[in-house]
């Protein structure tokens, strides 16, 4: 894998999202929601891509919409179904995510990237738009939403959780590989300062609330939490980002094991496909390709006495149901 | 700088010490302990060659042997004297460390390691033999020792410290190096699981006790120290020993500490040599030559409780002065 920087800065820069189609109930787009057309194509190692798996699992969307796991491992074709039998995916027969981008659009040049939903009936992908996708599920889906499904982008809320977002996305979500991905020493300090200002700011607005707006949990703790569970794992040795470990912020480490131990986040995490993802195929980062052992996890089952500061996860909803089988993961440490 | 490995299992192997005369009371390999007459060569980055500086600062050894400082960042020659005016030792008058082995034997074929000790007189190296440097200042540099000199390698104790270091040296010294220089997964992991059960053992050893022989500081000590010094730092990150931090070790952290706050080793320790080396001399490890901008050294300086262990640093002896004006090192953090 070739890490595009600025051969002057060293700044790494995420290329935009090309197919932002949107999947809604009116199909304005082309693509009305309906039951089984859709299938959802992540890594679990990607943290844009398990943002989806999250809101997907907390609305009950599991069965509206299948889910096609990728190997952790891309080859030089990128994402492929060599988790499953024939390295094919079942429902869309097909052994590389490129062939759903290319379907959609033969001469496109650009990454290929999850999450990415594809049409099952004609194989081709709808969107790889990633921040819209999470939305989409919240109110596009609405009508195939659980019993007790609680609310993630409320509307009374929205302009906060934007603009919690943005805050978020810029200096945490992508500073952690700008840092990482960063090839000059400036790129890399500017980036990891931004990050830990940011750290600051959130452990200090997460030691008096327990969830980032109002009291219940938003797609605003789903984003932050899909980074903050790979810090100590990844970002932390292999992206630089070592001013300290997430242990080592009590509101947030504790934030994060609080979401960590709902039903729909942690459950969702694995950190070996986390873990091998980054290490092995960073080789511009990591030359020899080991993963390292560490860290220890098991402190992500630890209590995290955040039900003191109040809050209502769901709201006036419930916590899902456990994963289908097919979709459980086996224990994490 | 080219990392040697085993291409079958990925082990690295460190080169013995070819150079391995000693300085003595009684001359009996041609080299007599004398004031002034030789030449210490380190790198504050070098654990090994640290060792042999907080040697010389407890026992007050300064006047009787001085000291080169090497750039930490070595060249494809090896060790370089970049810091001095005109790029050279202002006292051996040579440009790059080597010089002094290729007098020594023009023939010489191996690496060029620090500590290294020089005859002034003839520019020639006398020995690099590590682990005896540090125990002849102790045994036979006595005439030279400091008022209040400890008892670094006491008679009636020298088999067990000889039997703490062997363990020390396998499994922690020496470990880290063969987990972060491991070319493949399985000998990256066997260092890995030796190193964190000894570091499991001696912090159970150090709960009970203030220093890991006797009630003293001993040469025990020194050797862990400086492994442990570049531990969070580098080790964790770099070279993958990333099982967690040394800070979340609570009896080996405020150990450290201890021995950080006592004169003659904290004042040795030079982070910025030491991380600008590690990060930036492999490139094997770290294509970028980023330099890290953590980890938080803050802690260093924090209160670590064990003088209710008891224990007597220095015996019956006294701390040393701080260093020499032209030894003394900027702020740490």
């Amino acid at each position: 894998m070739t890490i595009p920087t600025d051969p002057e800065t060293g700044e790494f820069y995420r290329a935009p999202n090309r197919f932002a189609d949107r999947i809604t109930i009116d199909g304005r787009y082309g693509w009305p929601v309906e039951q089984g057309r859709y299938r959802l194509v992540v890594s679990r190692a990607c943290p844009w891509a398990s943002r989806a798996l999250i809101v997907r699992r907390l609305l009950g969307l599991e069965e509206a919409i299948s889910v096609a796991v990728a190997d952790p491992i891309q080859d030089e074709q990128s994402w492929r179904f060599t988790l499953d039998p024939g390295d094919k995916d079942p429902v869309l027969g097909i052994k590389y995510l490129h062939e759903a981008y290319y379907r959609a659009d033969p001469d496109y040049q650009g990454g290929i990237s999850v999450p990415a939903i594809v049409d099952v009936p004609s194989g081709k992908l709808v969107t790889n738009d990633y921040p819209r996708i999470t939305l989409d599920f919240s109110t596009e889906w609405t009508s195939f939403h659980r019993e007790g499904a609680p609310d993630l982008y409320p509307e009374a809320s929205r302009d906060e959780i934007d603009e919690v977002n943005r805050g978020v996305h810029a200096d945490v979500n992508a500073a952690v590989y700008e840092a990482g991905f960063a090839s000059k020493q400036p790129a890399y300090e500017e980036a990891y300062g931004r990050l830990f200002a940011r750290l600051d700011a959130l452990e200090e607005r997460l030691s008096g609330q327990r969830y980032l707006v109002g009291d219940t949990i938003t797609e605003a703790d789903i984003r932050l939490f899909t980074t903050l569970a790979r810090f100590d794992a990844v970002y932390h040795g292999h992206f630089k980002c070592n001013r300290g470990k997430l242990t080592e912020l009590p509101a947030l480490w504790a934030y994060a094991r609080d979401l960590f131990q709902t039903p729909g986040f942690g459950d969702t995490v694995d950190f070996d496909h986390i873990k091998r993802h980054y290490y092995q195929v960073h080789e511009q980062v990591n030359t020899t390709r080991i993963v390292p052992k560490g860290p220890d996890l098991s402190g992500w089952a630890t209590a995290h006495g955040r039900e003191a500061l109040g809050g209502k996860p769901f709201g006036d909803g419930t916590p899902p149901p456990p994963p289908p089988e097919q979709e459980t993961l086996p224990p994490q440490w």
